[in-house]
């Protein structure tokens, strides 16, 4: 496999290798992407998060978007509206991601398309 | 954020949300994409992996090295040598992960970069 165009000398891949171990750290999971990925369109309540990113339980979510807030890719904001209303949105570091994403899709769409066909073609000859 | 170079209506965004979390399924966690990287230099034993995905278990080693296997990103070639010989290796269709880790890797060295700047800035003002 090549990065960068061509094949990696062994320190190249070394870093490579701890770059994308810092990158899972603070994005990987199950659900931090996905929750980034519903910000997109807009800030949100707790609630609305919720049942966007389906199967997400409310500890797990409380959890996950301290988490983002502390790594800088979201803020809370507080309205002192009676009750109070918190919405999370997207800060400008966030956008960083963009390429992480538009990768990952794509090729969470590729991989999908693949697995379809490979389930309609004939299972043996 | 922007996706495909404009903003996402809603169902572009849901399928997109949908696409990201199919990728995470497959790739994410905290060792799988390690493992794949530290194999693009070539194929490798269990032992010498260990040692390169460095804080890994056994255990934990050869089950997402069945995974991997399960899903196409790997093959574990036997050579009938005395004592046999296993080695794990590469398929072409882990090629298709190049952006995805490409784009992970330059994200995960800015981020670094990012959070040695913030620490050597002074702490307030």
């Amino acid at each position: 496999m090549k990065l960068n165009g061509q094949e990696p000398t062994k320190s190249e891949c070394n870093a490579s290798l701890n770059y994308i171990a810092d990158a899972m750290y603070v994005i990987g999971g199950k659900w931090k992407l996905r929750i980034i990925v519903s910000l997109t369109e807009g800030a949100k309540r707790f609630n609305e998060l919720q049942r966007i990113v389906d199967g997400i339980s409310a500890k797990v979510l409380s959890a996950e978007l301290k988490d983002l807030e502390l790594n800088g890719f979201i803020k809370r904001n507080i309205y002192t509206t009676t009750p109070v209303t918190v919405e999370y949105q997207l800060t400008d570091y966030s956008d960083s991601l963009q390429d992480v994403l538009q990768a990952l899709s794509a090729w969470g769409q590729m991989h999908r398309d693949n697995i379809k066909k490979s389930m309609k073609a004939p299972a043996t000859v």
